[in-house]
């Protein structure tokens, strides 16, 4: 009702002021050039619709393959984890079994066994050839045994790798989950494609799974989760989208699933937020900011290619990564050494901070520290992964 | 670790030049006063501990009463909504009793009983005399049974009715729930506090029932809502903030809750919006903001007492509106005139909009409307509630 009501909004619990909203100078002070409406009123439940628009163009200029092809308007959330805590409460059911990638960013299993007790799984990323594990995730699915419904994360660039696959690698993987839902599987798979389009190959797959997957099979829905949050830099902006795909009877359907998901935004957050959608709206809008990210992109290619540099000749130790060409991060397997011993010195001794995702595994940020600065990083990090490999015990092996 | 690397902060996926988060020229230039890190970096999973603590400052200044009671620093929530959905997920188990006032905003229900399958039931806010139905409170909990557990959710100023409590019926209040507790159930109390403190007569209760409940009896947990939303017209802005209050045994205890809402906010939305809180920052630091909002609390309060004057001299008719006397709404009880009907009525032919929250129930923001048009809002409202009656048979009595 709000839209339609130009005489008296006596809808909403929002307090105007000549037909405005009311809104604090030191508030509107702040953001000069947007007006109160687009600062402090209420988003609608979705989302701005210009926002969701211009989202849905922007996937379509970055995943051409997309074009023509139905799925949903993108509904905007209150970030990507927001959108996959959703799609969590909405798509796996409890006791759903749910694979998801080994390494993975914690808050996978945290939500999905700690909020929604699904069954996680874990498939292998990587294959003996540090290439996509294929074999490992048909494996994997095969042990989640026959029940019907089957949910999958995919996550490229991942987290905390970075790697992405190659365009033979998506190719064998969309042959995998047509095969599987072939088999009669119902595939729940969820996309976060938080780092798109991050990739610093020329091998890779440059589109999403996801305009692979839209089309692929009746018994497939696709989820992609996706944000301004890493590809425009506006981490603490708090915004995400959720678009769904798949290959069902009819359109009616998604507006169905709208309302499913409009219930979900309702009920966990109300709607997300207004000024960081305005915000993004205007960043959209201006023309400069392919340019702007063009070059950002390249600032994270040219740290990308000196990382790389600096590990070819790297010394022999402890430390080696695991492979990567894409997104913001590398992670080391630790060896010997203990990653959390590692990343506590690297902190206390240097003022560096790194994430240990486990006793051998530790994350560096690259995306973090300029170009000039990561030899000096680099050379810390081997440095200090030596000193204490010389003083651990050889049981630790 | 994100906040003592301060050498190299490889740490989270945040993207940096010179040690500063990246931002696009389109978003620094809409926010020229704020740094990078004020705008797109990410805040803590708990919110910003400077608007934590400011937070904390200001309720004891609303609330004196609070000053020198033990209870929780507040916590940053994406807006209320989400401060209310992660106190269901967290407090209130599946199938725990909750009783809720009745009438009601919505989402209660939709959250308590639809995300958490837990037994809602009402208890009635007004007795015959208009006044806070405490007896009926008292029913309401009777029937509930004797399990140990009881949620119970307590709203002023009441949304949609705008009602709030006077000082003696808050006295009966805190009085059935020390009984309450005393005979051995544990209550878990969710205060929504979004309306705060926007009473508009002497007799009512100023402060917030939390500085009473606090520390009223052992068995008892209250969970504080509250936020910018209302209070400081930051509607669109999403940010709430939860406190925690209870004579717990000793003060540990709120060090093991804090880490249940920070893994609670770590799987729901990972954290709120930096822009935001750094907004909210600048606007609880400026000094005059308290002059700004009391001038605005004059303003609700003038059109308040115009409603009432309106109010007082409205022909007879189908539409009575129930006890208001802060917020920003009031709710008429609409006869035999159904409420959707009139609801649609008024848009349609009127442009104005309201909600109807039952068949016999509309709910009217005069806190969206300035003071000079409320006369022909509720002469439009009266006057269509008497064509629409007219044309109603009396079977609808």
């Amino acid at each position: 009702a709000g839209e339609k009501a130009v005489r008296f909004n006596a809808t909403a619990g929002v307090a105007r002021q000549g037909g405005r909203p009311f809104i604090a100078k030191s508030l509107a002070e702040l953001t000069p050039s947007l007006a109160a409406a687009q600062i402090v009123d209420y988003a609608p439940t979705g989302g701005d619709p210009a926002l969701r628009k211009l989202w849905k163009q922007a996937l379509e200029e970055k995943n051409p393959t997309l074009r023509g092809k139905l799925y949903s308007l993108p509904l905007v959330t209150a970030g990507i984890t927001h959108g996959f805590s959703m799609s969590a409460d909405l798509f796996i059911d409890e006791h759903d079994s749910v694979l998801i990638p080994a390494p993975a960013w914690e808050n996978y299993d945290l939500i999905l066994s700690g909020r929604r007790t699904a069954r996680v799984a874990y498939y292998p990323v990587f294959n003996e050839k540090n290439g996509f594990n294929c074999e490992g995730l048909r494996d994997a699915i095969g042990r989640t045994g026959t029940e019907e419904k089957l949910g999958l994360v995919l996550n490229f660039p991942h987290n905390p790798t970075g790697y992405s696959l190659a365009e033979t690698e998506a190719n064998e993987l969309v042959k995998l989950l047509a095969e599987t839902a072939g088999s009669g599987r119902r595939l729940v798979v969820i996309l976060d494609d938080a780092y798109f389009p991050l990739f610093y190959e020329d091998t890779l797959l440059k589109e999403s799974l996801f305009a692979r997957l839209v089309d692929l099979h009746e018994n497939l829905l696709a989820v992609k989760l996706d944000g301004a949050t890493k590809e425009y830099c506006a981490w603490g902006l708090r915004i995400g989208f959720l678009t769904l795909g798949g290959k069902m009877p009819a359109a009616p359907e998604y507006d169905a699933l709208e309302e499913k998901l409009l219930a979900a935004v309702r009920t966990s957050v109300s709607s997300a937020c207004r000024l960081s959608m305005s915000l993004l709206v205007r960043l959209l809008q201006n023309p400069e900011h392919k340019s702007e990210f063009a070059a950002f992109h390249a600032m994270l290619a040219a740290r990308y290619r000196k990382v790389k540099a600096i590990l070819a000749e790297a010394p022999p130790g402890e430390l080696n990564f695991l492979s990567f060409n894409s997104g913001y991060f590398l992670t080391f397997h630790t060896g010997k050494v203990d990653a959390e011993t590692l990343r506590r010195t690297l902190l206390d001794r240097h003022d560096i901070g790194t994430v240990a995702l486990s006793p051998s595994l530790l994350r560096v940020t690259y995306a973090s520290v300029d170009d000039h600065e990561l030899p000096e990083l680099f050379q810390t990090l081997f440095a200090e992964a030596a000193r204490i490999s010389a003083h651990t015990p050889c049981s630790r092996r």
